[in-house]
């Protein structure tokens, strides 16, 4: 009986191997030995080193553009706290002066945005429209402006961080709506010239990370190869956050935590050393700071994992060239130079993903695949356009997780090493 | 000018000092030292540790209830696949001795649904249906029952954990809809007796965990009191973490990530010596299992923070005693004996929340509200009555985040420590 039973056993193993290996086969077998895989990476790392260590960081300063922008940098606590007092000065000399009582606000709209190729960025320009206090138009907004600068002055003087929830409880009688004391906010950050992390009021955090790197959190040395499966939540305050030390030769951002979590159980990342990243869908403003931070102080290629659905390229340009609705904050917010590894629209044949694993794109969808094609930071890939208009015209997106018709390790044992062997990214 | 500017300072300073110390004196001044506060937790979990040590956890088959009720329990992975033999070889056997092949699966609908006051949890009673294959309404079913049982089977020989999206996209032909196979997957738990968890599919993670805890997450020891400000994620799969140790009095359980940040960035456990918990929002069930496991192994007391609106109570619901969805596994997933700490519907006059941070109910709201207190978990509880009753006729609500009217860490500061010194939970 239990010899029996054990043969039931194997046999049902090995037909399940037969049935994923007689589909996987035709890739499995492509594979090179993983020493052959590694030393690819490494040339792909020194090559993305060599050129961050070549060619000096382009700044807006640098390109001479015809209409000058605006950008936010990171400051101190006490040197926000400096803008402020000199603002509020300014403010009162005016008064003072019989000028009257104004902000002069940076614009932040569409029509004073721009996409800036040489930067594969969007930035801010210059307008800016005066808020006057002796207004019945503006007087609100005057003095919703004036009531969040005290607030942060508030954080700089106590050194702590909350988040836009608290600061809108702090005077719901005047801010009514947290939609205006939050607007009110990016407006202080352009106005101070400041990043919105600089002002001490963080996002909440949902990104979590895994993999070859060491970092200190809050002054606590956290090695996130030794944080299970579960993985490191990232820190919403990426200030507290330094010292990084990695021996990857990769990160690899993963769109979503199925993917994530089959990767950070199978431990990818000592198979081929990296660190794993999820923002566990939409990019967090937490995710997207500690990415950066990052690839800027690793110097590391940053390969991305997305669904291959417009939104998929949606969120990899969120995180590459930032978002429109902080727009003003490009600079620290975007990782440059993010490769598309994968799922993509052509990688659905090449695999040989089933029929029955690709869904039909939608008329949103495919609305949102068009609008995609127009975008400046899509158009200057010329391999991004092929890949989405092959998407748009075949009306076929598909998850990540569809690779696990293959076997759910497929991911972490035929795909990605074939990707990465293949040196297959855009 | 320096000293001028130093002057201004040192005035705003204390102007909202003043400002925040009239608001929230009469709280302050009332805080006893620390000492005091901490001997009074000291009692509390002394307290919870002789009841769980002089009182056995009752079960199920202490209670000898008139109507048979189904629970499923932990088993390990050859146990999993030793029960889905059985249930396989004795299907074979009908089909030869000419009686069918058919699935006695046990009903999950609400009709088959009970609570019990004595466990203080919902189970789910023994009412069974047969799913025939050799019929048209149910052929579907049975087949998919039969794959999911397959796929199970190769988690468990191939001994790794996947997502309830892998299982579906596994056999999108066969599944249609993920719905299809979640729902199926609750019913071979059922079937098999064993939690979903044993079954080795996975919940996305969203909890976070920090404070005075040292656990294993798949074999690396966290220590979360050194996990900065982020925090610890909590693992996705409960049968891999082990090993806790602690020296907090208690856990803090957390319903938002603002409260949440304040209270990691304060480091509130190295006040109070505390775990602190949140699953950020609709608690998501491996911080179920992770809250669980703390206070079983633990032994210490769950103090829970909530927003006061019927949607905090109903978080705090599911925590304590189940969702209607998984009562089949209530024992797994239900933490006994939460204490409501606040924020409480008696809290919004108590503390003096003005009125502006107070929001009114909706129609919807109130409806929740008056549902609620139909609920049996809610009945048991004198105490909850009441003050959902007051909710309920006073048609107010507050998040815990209007704590910050009265200065950005009074949640930390006042609220927090008063409420314990006055043991004032329910």
């Amino acid at each position: 009986m239990a010899d029996k039973k054990k043969r039931v056993k194997v046999d049902s193993d090995s037909d399940d191997e037969y049935n994923s290996n007689r589909k996987s086969l035709p890739f499995k077998k492509r594979l090179k030995p993983d020493e052959e895989i590694l030393s690819i990476l490494k040339d792909l790392t020194e090559s993305i080193q060599a050129k961050i260590n070549t060619n000096k960081a382009l700044t807006l300063a640098d390109l001479q553009l015809s209409s000058s922008c605006r950008e936010v940098t990171d400051l101190d606590l006490s040197s926000v706290q400096d803008e402020i007092e000199r603002c509020i000065l300014g403010i009162t000399q005016s008064i003072m002066s019989g000028k009257g009582f104004a902000f002069d606000i940076p614009a932040r709209s569409n029509t004073n945005q721009l996409y800036v190729p040489e930067l594969d960025r969007i930035v801010l320009k210059d307008k800016t429209s005066l808020r006057h206090y002796a207004n019945v138009a503006t007087v609100r907004k005057t003095t919703i402006t004036t009531r969040i600068l005290q607030l942060i002055h508030q954080l700089c003087l106590k050194k702590i961080h909350v988040t836009k929830r608290d600061l809108f409880y702090t005077d719901v009688k005047l801010f009514q709506d947290q939609n205006q004391s939050d607007a009110v906010l990016d407006d202080v950050s352009c106005l101070l010239g400041c990043t919105r992390s600089s002002l001490n009021v963080v996002a909440s955090e949902k990104g979590v990370v895994v993999g070859r790197i060491i970092f200190s959190d809050n002054g606590d040395m956290i090695d996130c190869t030794k944080m299970g499966m579960g993985g490191k939540a990232i820190p919403p305050n990426i200030d507290r956050v330094g010292d990084m030390e990695s021996d990857a030769l990769f990160i690899l951002l993963v769109e979503k935590d199925a993917a994530y979590m089959r990767l950070a159980e199978d431990r990818f990342y000592n198979r081929f050393p990296c660190i794993i990243v999820t923002a566990k869908g939409q990019p967090d403003v937490a995710t997207r700071l500690f990415l950066r931070k990052m690839k800027m102080e690793l110097k590391l290629p940053v390969l991305a994992l997305v669904d291959s659905d417009p939104y998929g390229l949606k969120i990899l340009s969120v995180y590459g060239c930032g978002s429109k609705n902080m727009s003003y904050d490009s600079a620290n917010l975007t990782t440059p130079d993010i490769k598309w590894l994968g799922v993509r629209p052509s990688d659905l044949d090449k695999y040989k993903i089933p029929e029955q694993c690709r869904l039909p794109m939608t008329e949103q969808d495919i609305k949102t695949g068009k609008d995609m094609l127009e975008e400046d930071f899509v158009k200057k890939n010329p391999g991004w356009v092929e890949e989405l208009t092959l998407m748009v015209k075949t009306k076929q997106k598909a998850e990540i997780q569809a690779l696990s018709t293959f076997g759910f390790q497929y991911l972490t044992e035929v795909y990605l090493p074939l990707k990465l062997q293949q040196q297959d990214w855009l």
